[in-house]
């Protein structure tokens, strides 16, 4: 079966799916995106993804393309015409294609790319845990926008494929950890509290990341929003990171050392668990 | 007339030219570009151009997608299709399309893209000289990388055109200068001085900047490389901006005051029309 699209209103083969060589997204990284995970056919955590696509829109001032029902809608088809067990959705909007020049264009309309795809359930890899390395956070300073600038976030995870880990955390000028190039940052300290960075222009405020926060919640556990250092979590009990496609996944190698004994933490095996379980109720109950 | 482009070896209407909505360049920024002036039909340092996409894609480690010789040849058929007199020749190289993932894709060869077009003179608006804001630098920090990552260009662009301004300055956290958002940034201080920032990882090294530089030189003006404080440059006798399209740039005011007594400053006049004189040189002897 081949994979099909939604392009600016029209369902087209993948393959063939294209936009303008002038689009702002391809000149300018002037666009946002999200990635929302599919299991058993179903969107964890739709709503905050697509209002976190609001945001990040609004704050650079481009349209909605679509009312979100009906962007709700063409997710669905996707997951339909590509039969998405599961897997992912991704949807990316970029300013719209306009004559090259700085400025946000006149009369642009919004460039609307909706696309899905299964893949490989990443168990194993959860019950080993994951390494990490570390890196210099040369990011721009608007991280709270999910833009398609992320060729920073690209060097990274390829530095982290290098050194044989899968994943690379940001260090900012102080040393701390702001987070991964994909996913963000937990630790349980020495004293059993669960900590993550407060939320401000450095990282993306994940919507995985919120759900564990809510599940911290329900569970009693003491969660405490501040920045990491990396002696700080060299020395923790456990770490871990969260995103939509990794759910919580373990890390227990930090450049080179083992971290958590080299084994997945207790907390995050337990976390990821209560997440899939979250994931995994009726829908009715789990739309948020 | 319609205008050609260039596109992964063909040349095809611009209207019709696309991309793969899963090129590198949409969906991570992760690619670069340059974009060379055309005077009388003739490109302006056509050879540093060519050199700095090597250094950018090099720093990347994307190929070079043509030879040296054979992108000449297609920024000199474009030209000639285009009918361009003055004008610009864009170039764009991305690591291709591949299957959505942050690191490199294993077999993708990279995309590469050249247009053309005629613009407008700038000459009215040098006479008059033109307005700056200043803006923080928010950019990530490896600016000597020419990418398509410019989405804080965009936004500091913007926020110019809406202040009535021409240009947006990029301050740093200690509160200097470091470029414009297409521009770099000089100024001639009250001991006549002509100063520019030195090249580092936090400005992108103009080819304009470099020619004129070579200028100095030759006129005997006394050069210094060292960052420039708001302050500093607002009390400065002149102060001008360079690109590749805007050559050297008069500016007259800087948040909404007065610079240079809101004129154009006679240093930055002579640099304008001696850039523009060896610009207009014979080709043989400008192909620097």
């Amino acid at each position: 079966m081949s994979r099909i699209a939604y392009v600016n209103g029209r369902y087209v083969p993948h393959r063939q799916a294209t936009v303008s060589i002038e689009d702002r997204g391809l000149q300018f990284a002037d666009g946002v995106y999200e990635v929302t995970a599919v299991r058993s056919g179903q969107l964890i955590d739709e709503t905050p993804h697509l209002e976190r696509l609001k945001y990040s829109l609004s704050e650079l001032r481009i349209a909605m393309p679509l009312a979100l029902g009906a962007l709700r809608f063409v997710q669905r088809e996707i997951i339909a015409r590509n039969r998405i067990a599961d897997g992912i959705v991704y949807i990316q909007v970029t300013r719209g294609a306009a004559r090259r020049d700085h400025p946000f264009p006149a009369g642009a309309s919004p460039t609307l790319i909706v696309t899905g795809r299964n893949s490989k359930p990443n168990a194993a890899q959860a019950d080993s845990g994951i390494a990490v390395i570390t890196v210099p956070d040369i990011r721009w300073q608007r991280c709270d926008i999910k833009s398609v600038g992320l060729l920073a976030n690209v060097l990274a995870k390829q530095a982290a494929r290098e050194a044989g880990a899968w994943e690379a955390w940001f260090i900012d000028r102080e040393g701390y950890i702001t987070e991964g190039s994909s996913t963000n940052v937990w630790m349980v300290s020495q004293d059993g509290e669960l900590v993550t960075r407060q939320a401000d222009h450095s990282i993306l405020n994940g919507i995985t990341r919120r759900t564990i926060q809510r599940l911290c919640g329900d569970l009693q556990l003491r969660l405490v929003e501040r920045p990491i250092s990396v002696s700080e979590i060299a020395q923790a009990r456990e770490a871990f990171v969260t995103s939509a496609t990794s759910f919580v996944m373990p890390v227990v190698k930090l450049n080179g050392h083992e971290l958590s004994d080299g084994v997945p933490g207790a907390l995050a095996r337990r976390l990821r668990a209560e997440y899939l379980r979250l994931a995994d109720r009726p829908k009715a109950a789990s739309r948020r």
